[in-house]
């Protein structure tokens, strides 16, 4: 089985290669496993050294929209693509032309590709990286108290309607055959390793990250806002579920909602002290940005994923266990208690 | 005040542009009428002699997308568009191409000229018509008894994902401020004069106008099958009172669905026969065609319109008062009564 990773040098993208190159196989749409021959990353950015050093995996560095427009982004004989690339949320309410043309241009180009394969004889499946952000609360149209997989998505920025412009994008071409397509919408994903990032969901990892490096973080919402997580390692996993159940088990051709472990910012700040002490939360400076509070304000916190959970995913259970689950994954954390 | 509308020879272009002609002034935006100074009308068609004999009517012959491309479709100084040019719902499941092309491609690309009219120093408004078929229903996905406004859109056709796609984008670029977008969802507009059109919903106005000129109609759906209708008259009254009314008014940035007359296939046979006799309903060939059934069937058929309602609009009564007002409207119907 060939598979393609768009935001392959990414953090969830090197983290999906990791974890698909260690299981050998995948069983793709219900069928029985099959052997991983090749995983291609497909990244403006070089993947790490020890994806590289693996003879299964193939790095392909460019601009996605360059490289789809000269058709190198996609190999021939692809059998399923994993599209995580993306402009975050951030980016594309500071830089409206970048989002329309990374998430809603190359996704586009990116199922005419499939498309072109598909009638080369060889349909490819594809995965599409959705996210929470195509819910969006206003006071002309507030959310309802609990988010399903049946509700209206009003998006209230830019990236939550080219995610949700994507959504509907794979829904067609998917139902005319011309790629076998899912879309998973993502909560937000809290520990994320590495650096800061353009999301303005940033600081919901930095706020634990930094302090464990013993770095000064800003938090710039207020304590009680709510928020919807999902640890790295759910979140692959939902994403690799989305590739592996059969049509049956799949439904309906829209979206599913990953599930959401609901918690305040608050009572992150509070497990983090927990599991590392008062001298990591010292290291927080609650420091509120109007335009971040908006738009993580206006994101959902309780999330009903029904169809997720039919397909045996289920939610992180405490965010205690997720921050302790960071400090395991990642040697040089350090706890200042 | 200066209106462009795309589509503008086009069965409902027409109408629309006699009306704000005679009309003479439009109340944009809940502020005072302002006289109508110049209506462009942009359409691969010559509008009709009526039309071209008013001094204010002003001809922009060509296909919309190269037109929007050669910067020839929007003029300087324009108040408010009227964007109904678009390939009808089959001819998009025909040719998936010809569809982008027209109801994404010329809608982004008519936003962007919309977005450089603002750079430029003047906001234009625009009135986005999407449809009625952005509602679908679907084994895996069953439509609610009743549509509302914030019932979610899974579209089974081509013709609705595109203009689904195209009120998200009219959403985000009214909140960015590059143009006053708003989206009406129109029902499907009966009985519609001239000749027949590739919209899968054709049948709804040939099966009446064409027994009213002495000629056979097919009809592709079985008599039990539900249907969410409007008259010409009441869709222009949609169109307009979607420019007309202030932002508190308007509400959310989402579409609102237009009033519906709820009623059957069969139901609308009885009523031709009522108004028009037995001799019109004779030429009534009842033939299946399964893609028209498959298509049309999925579209929904009980509608409740509340933020329509709530701006002033009502349904049609009676398909019996449609068929009459048909009638009194084209003086070349014949009854064979």
């Amino acid at each position: 089985m060939n598979i393609v990773i768009t935001g392959g040098a990414g953090f969830l993208g090197v983290l999906l290669a990791r974890t698909l190159l260690k299981n050998g196989s995948l069983a793709l749409n219900g069928a029985a496993p099959a052997a991983i021959t090749t995983v291609t990353l497909v990244d403006r950015a070089q993947p790490p050294a020890d994806l590289m050093a693996d003879a299964r995996v193939h790095a392909v560095v460019g601009d996605l929209n360059d490289l789809l427009t000269a058709k190198q982004a996609l190999p021939a004989g692809t059998d399923l693509v994993f599209h995580l690339a993306a402009a975050v949320s951030a980016e594309c309410e500071a830089d409206f032309d970048l989002g329309m043309r990374s998430n809603f241009g190359a996704t586009h180009q990116l199922l005419e590709a499939c498309r072109a394969q598909t009638a080369a004889g060889k349909q490819p499946a594809l995965v599409f990286a959705s996210s929470l952000a195509v819910f969006g609360d206003s006071p002309q149209q507030p959310l309802p108290a609990v988010i399903t997989d049946t509700t209206l998505p009003t998006p209230q920025g830019s990236y939550g309607i080219q995610k949700f412009i994507g959504e509907q994008m794979v829904t067609d071409y998917a139902r005319k055959g011309f790629v076998k397509g899912r879309s998973v919408r993502l909560m937000t994903v809290s520990v994320r390793p590495g650096k800061p990032n353009g999301a303005a969901s940033g600081f919901l990892s930095g706020m634990i990250r930094e302090p464990l490096a013993n770095l000064r973080a800003q938090i710039p919402v207020p304590a009680s806002t709510p928020v919807a997580l999902a640890s790295p390692a759910r979140t692959i996993e939902g994403i690799l579920r989305a590739a592996e159940v059969s049509d049956a088990a799949w439904g309906a051709r829209t979206a599913v909602n990953l599930p959401a472990l609901r918690t305040t910012v608050g009572d992150m700040a509070a497990a983090l002290e927990k599991v590392a002490g008062s001298k990591a939360t010292a290291l927080l400076d609650w420091q509120i940005d109007a335009a971040t509070e908006r738009l993580v304000g206006s994101w959902p916190s309780t999330v009903d994923a029904a169809r997720a959970r039919s397909m045996g995913l289920q939610p992180d259970t405490s965010f205690e266990d997720i921050v302790r689950g960071y400090i395991a994954g990642n040697p040089d954390a350090v706890t200042l208690k």
